[in-house]
């Protein structure tokens, strides 16, 4: 098995205003937390909030192309937003196989996203299973 | 408060050669289940698989401009995939309130999406918060 508890991963990813046209092209979503500058502002963040769901978006490129395996397919994901991510954030994203089980080719992992000032902006869990 | 348990909310999404490809370009996740159907086919399954991500895009969308209430916010979500999603698969989408606790300004939601033949694809939890 190409996975074994304690592996690591590190990746950064950018929340580019190409990304956040693109998730807003896909989505829809143009809520005016995301869209709307003076509201932001009026519910106390600096600028437009990054959708958190593009954060999603990077985790499918972690699971399909970032592992050692491509024979992938993605369980379940879980998700905790705990600060605002703007416009142009560098965020490092780390995560660890927390649970490799061979016997029912599952595999889990837990991970973060942090900004440049190594705050936590997401975390949490992906299972994954490998495909025969 | 706008929200009370028992809430329902029906929405069908279809993810079409448009979402895909957006997703593609978003998340540059072109892995082979995604994209060989050869390979696809050879894993079990009829065709290429969408991501499974495509339907956290369409929850950002939920969240974002279907409430009664714009000034809201994803505190965290969870989502497990049943079933596989292929092309042009039109998707029941149903969720309901679960909690709504306007003391601490925050609501959840439990939801799935179904395909045609009425099998669950995905289902998850989200809690969001109302923004002051």
């Amino acid at each position: 098995m190409k996975f074994q508890e304690g592996d690591v991963y590190k990746y950064t990813f950018t929340v580019s205003d190409k990304t956040y046209l693109e998730f807003i092209q896909l989505s829809q979503d143009q809520n005016p937390l995301h869209t709307n500058k003076d509201f932001a502002i009026s519910k106390g963040f600096e600028d437009v909030v990054m959708h958190g769901n593009i954060l999603n978006a990077f985790l499918s490129y972690f699971i399909g192309e970032c592992l050692p395996a491509k024979n992938v397919i993605i369980h379940s994901q879980e998700i905790q937003f705990k600060n605002p991510v703007y416009m142009n954030n560098d965020l490092q994203f780390h995560a660890e196989v927390t649970g490799a089980f061979e016997s029912v080719m599952a595999v889990e992992f837990k991970f973060n996203f942090k900004n440049a000032a190594s705050k936590i902006v997401a975390k949490g869990k992906i299972q994954i299973g490998l495909l025969k």
